[in-house]
């Protein structure tokens, strides 16, 4: 049965890094997010190409590797593909090479760059849809198969799928620190506890990995 | 050696419950944030006044415990002592009726309402004060003799507090609810992981404890 899965980075002040430049496009903030979790032998590997073997092997990496697996599709919004970066730009091809790091289709939410498909080496496969997140979730789930469906981000696109009660599985790690600037992660999701079970885990570098499911 | 603490209660999205009415001074949102809290032996014991041994004794309890032990004097904002919902009342003596459950000298920020100090029944006294964060320390510090110094809030004044580099302990116990409203907890504490060391816990009943200690 396909889920929809989300994992997504906050301080403990509840912020994401707010987007940067085509240069930084993750935004300044990003590297103190990630720290622990770049740090984990699974990211190191399949993220870096690094396999040395090195790597932390705790609790942060159980998170990561649990978030790369089953999954069949991906659905992201405009800006984490690079259509906002580079709107004038019909070859775009994100931000990921010319064998991106997912394997399956990955469909893009825009309502103003349609474009036809791209084939990728490696399996991936490009998307442009402009159409409901319900019509969008349906197709990347039959394209899943009897995987899962991540909702890859940014942040505004995870909490519309959040907000329209179409998500089964959040995981938020929560850096050990404050950032008092970004996007807010948590707004306008009051009372997802009740309609999710929450569970909390403190990581050996002292992330805070949450979870909510259904 | 004195030091200067402060215990919150913090939603997962960062919020704590905004003040509400004279009739409901904490505001509605309160009872979601301090449930676990209120469910402890301490906090029943010491608060409510149930001797009857019942309440639960796990993390919560640990923490809420802590928090009582070693105070010798406390400050607090105007609005938590009730200057703002009963302005016009020069006899408002606080919530807390005739025996408040503090035991120490209470020093009340206020540059609208100076009034004598108030002795109350069991060791407490009110004593009201406008001037600096740095001066009502130092007195505070000074009555608290070898024990330590309590920030009891509102929000407000424990930020002005954290901000101004005063408090050496802080401890959040945050609930596993989202509110998306109220007052920001963490507003304006970028870097707090830079100048004190973070600890997080989870407790039984989901909780979150965070401790940042110099």
């Amino acid at each position: 049965m396909t889920r929809v899965r989300i994992d997504l980075f906050s301080s403990l002040d509840g912020y994401t890094s707010a987007g940067g430049s085509p240069e930084n496009p993750m935004g300044e903030d990003w590297g103190l997010l990630t720290t622990a979790y770049v740090a984990t032998r699974t990211v190191k590997e399949r993220v870096f190409g690094d396999t040395s073997g090195t790597g932390t092997t705790g609790v942060d990496d159980a998170y990561a590797a649990a978030s790369f697996e089953g999954i069949g599709a991906e659905i992201m919004g405009a800006a984490m593909f690079g259509l906002h970066s580079f709107p004038d730009d019909p070859g775009w091809k994100g931000w990921w090479g010319d064998e991106p790091p997912f394997g399956f289709p990955v469909y893009v939410l825009t309502s103003t760059a349609p474009r036809p498909e791209v084939e990728m080496r490696g399996g991936t496969s490009f998307r442009f849809r402009d159409a409901s997140l319900d019509c969008v979730l349906a197709e990347a789930s039959e394209a899943a198969g009897a995987l899962d469906v991540r909702v890859g981000g940014g942040i505004g696109t995870a909490r519309s799928f959040l907000r329209a009660g179409l998500v089964d599985d959040l995981h938020v790690a929560v850096a050990p620190v404050l950032l008092d600037r970004g996007h807010r992660v948590w707004e306008d999701l009051r009372g997802l506890e009740r309609t999710h079970r929450m569970t909390s885990e403190v990581a050996e570098s002292g992330t805070i990995h949450v979870t909510f499911s259904r």
